[in-house]
């Protein structure tokens, strides 16, 4: 096995230039999910030719209603445990494009960061993964352990049709672990492991006033605003102490014992850290709980746009028509995204003015997820860490949402290694967006000493090899 | 002067076709004073050339670091009044774009009703005084008074630079009274006079978060979000009571006494009828008000739009790094824009968070104007409405805003008589404004009658009869 790991890590070296124009090629299809559906399937087409290329058997691309799964696997490590490697290749859009010093789809390398939109979140991530099974594949004809790898082409949508295929996919899907990098670490050099992640539900409230624009000066102050009747809706979502006002929202909020939040006060980032990251002056949010709670083991709303009558340039003195805004709720354990739903129907329901007409548009739920760090995966990742960055990973709570974890953990039965190697300033979802280019390598040499090491920590589960061959999927 | 009259009415029938083809030609320029400088210009000279054409005489085009000021005029009629008829030539933008069933700069007639911009507001209206200019000086080769022409090209953005201009040309404008007709009647054959209109304030709230747009999972609940801190400062603008929340704002806010309420009650339009007009099921507002008066003699805060973060379609979870507002105070006797302007700073000084920048802009301040009922040019109108559409006017308030009256007022010292040929469903500022080709017909005759009968009623005041010669213009 050290020999097998020795010859993978020593192929790494050698090919290193070649897997950087590879992620290059692989960040230049603009695979945005929600709008660009031909580019993505280009992707995934792409993505699926190269996990042939590398080595990996049965590789498919599973048509869904939305974009296609990528799937491909190697299982021919007899009694040796299944890794399940989950990452997206789908992509945030750009805007605002006019912020971009390159533009987001023609990745750019300035110093040791690779730009693009796409880079840390997630593609570079995934190739991580890719590139470690080349190495072993190409530079020894095998792997320690067998994989079977899924690639969403929807993850930045909520994952809407990737769920419901795992669901269904049990068999097929069978693993004893599962490993994604889609996470950032604490800074460079020190990586983390994400134990845990908030879930979420996005909503859209919709007001529709008068039946077309009005002339304010005809009308303005007997006609209820559709801006001003959603801006007050808004208002009414938070209370004084910043926190939540949606009647019941907090209910079923985990409160963590004093070990639980020493730890978190012990390993997480800083007030401080957190403030300079967001690149805000100033913190906001629920009294009581340090930034890192507030983003991680507490739950928040947050407004992620709004739109109503004349904004752009000049002026029209206009009683709009209707006034839109987009939200996300981030919940926590033990939230229950539908459970959310409701209470912020009813919310919506209780506040809204009877003036105008009140729409309200939910999807994407997410429940949070919670994963055992003594689970012999997630220690044999500590391990692969500090081999790979030469130090051990601190555990860490991440606010943001990976829609199959918890997924993974209620339907297939198995934890899920959230291995990232994102930095805390690399841009996810903003213009500018990039990857930290030894973090790529370092992260191709974890994923290598993971490999390696969970082929012995890792007790196989009594599961016959099968994959996906029975299911209809695209041949590549 | 009944001679005159015959004539001129007379020679509005015979070309009546021809007026209507030449309204078109003005109404295909897009003058939207707001954003095509160029459109504007062309559109101006077009004027200029007809005033020329239909006989007026010394017509210039006055250049402002904005957009053009139209003159002419005809001052032959020796020891008679003198009028001052004032228009605007500018126009809104035509969005959004997609709600016009006809192009907006292609007038299209359908059935009696002309649709396109500015066919109501204001090219429509006031190429019945030229028409009726014209029927005089091309049936009878003169006119029964003194006319000065001044027509704006920036009265949809507050009139910047035609307000300093008549400032400053006291003696070239002097004049008995001034007519605008920028106002909307009744209802079909119930004319209406407006002897009062609201005055304004345009204003901007901007609020700036985080540098650039940070990722809603990560940094959601510790920083403020932008979209978020807008809504909340916008909810603060207004009570429970519906009434403007800013501290002091209804201090000189004048009381109507009990007679004038019930005058108002008797002529104005009723809630269903405003309701009606609007298109909205239910109705908004101070209590304690009639529409008609919360429309007119109440003074209203209204948002034009808003918008920040994303809102386009698809997902993209982020805080965004910016949201804007854009709004309108419409203002009552005796209140004092820059007292407004004052008070709403404060205010937003006070409710802004710390955690984000916040940035007000004010513009385009309009007095309230109101206008006694009793004055001869007031009268004469109503005796020419009788005579244009075969009924007497009702004298209203009117809620929107034309930027020059409280100028003539002030710094002219004459009245001005508010001479609507609108009608209230004409859509001014939305998509399909229309004008109503009868009321077009009959507004020509209407001045044709005021003319008449205003040569005999007005009194001249003691002027010597200088134009606007010595001042620099632009030949035509």
């Amino acid at each position: 096995m050290n020999q097998l790991r020795r010859a993978a890590l020593a192929y790494a070296r050698t090919h290193c230039r070649r897997f950087l124009s590879e992620l290059k090629e692989f960040l230049r299809f603009p695979s945005i999910s929600s709008q660009h559906a031909h580019d993505v399937r280009r992707c995934a087409e792409w993505l699926a030719r190269h996990l042939q290329q590398i080595g990996l058997l049965n590789v498919r691309i599973f048509p869904t209603p939305g974009n296609p799964i990528v799937y491909g696997s190697w299982l021919r490590a007899r009694n040796k445990p299944t890794l399940l490697i989950y990452g997206h290749y789908d992509v945030l859009p750009g805007e605002p494009m006019a912020e971009w010093h390159t533009p987001p789809f023609s990745p750019t390398l300035r110093g040791l960061d690779l730009y693009g939109r796409g880079t840390a979140d997630d593609k570079g991530q995934l190739f991580c993964h890719v590139k470690a099974l080349e190495c072993f594949l190409q530079g020894c004809g095998t792997l320690p352990v067998n994989v079977k790898c899924i690639f969403d082409g929807e993850e930045e949508i909520g994952s809407t049709h990737l769920l419901p295929f795992v669901t269904r996919s049990k068999r097929g899907l069978r693993a004893d672990a599962a490993v994604i990098s889609d996470n950032k670490m604490l800074g460079p050099g020190q990586p983390a492991i994400s134990y845990a992640q908030r879930g979420g539900l996005r909503a859209e409230i919709e007001v529709r006033g008068p039946k077309q624009d009005l002339h304010a000066g005809t009308f303005g102050g007997a006609v209820l605003n559709p801006v001003q009747a959603l801006c007050e809706m808004i208002a009414s979502l938070h209370d004084e102490d910043r926190r939540v006002a949606i009647p019941g929202f907090y209910d079923d909020v985990r409160n963590w014992n004093d070990k639980e939040r020493a730890h978190m006060a012990r390993v997480g980032p800083s007030d401080e850290r957190i403030l300079e990251n967001a690149g805000v002056p100033q913190a906001w949010g629920e009294r009581g709980y340090s930034l890192y709670e507030r983003t991680t083991s507490r739950p928040a709303l947050v407004l992620n746009g709004m739109a109503g009558g004349h904004y752009g340039q000049g002026v029209k003195g206009v009683i709009p028509t209707r006034a839109l805004a987009k939200l996300s709720f981030r919940l926590v354990p033990d939230q229950d995204p539908r459970r959310v739903d409701q209470l912020f129907r009813e919310h919506i329901a209780r506040v809204a003015s009877k003036a105008v007409r009140v729409s309200v548009r939910t999807m994407s739920p997410i429940e949070p997820a919670y994963i055992d760090r003594n689970h012999p995966a997630i220690r044999t990742a500590v391990f692969a860490y500090k081999k790979g960055f030469g130090a051990y990973p601190v555990f860490l709570r991440s606010g943001g949402s990976i829609p199959v974890v918890n997924t993974f953990g209620r339907h297939l039965g198995i934890p899920t290694v959230l291995m990232g190697f994102g930095l805390p300033d690399d841009q996810n979802h903003a213009p500018n967006e990039k990857f930290h280019l030894p973090n790529f390598y370092r992260g191709i040499d974890t994923s290598i000493w993971y490999m390696a090491a969970a082929s012995k920590t890792l007790r196989p589960g009594n599961q016959e090899q099968r994959s996906m061959e029975s299911r209809k999927a695209r041949p590549v």
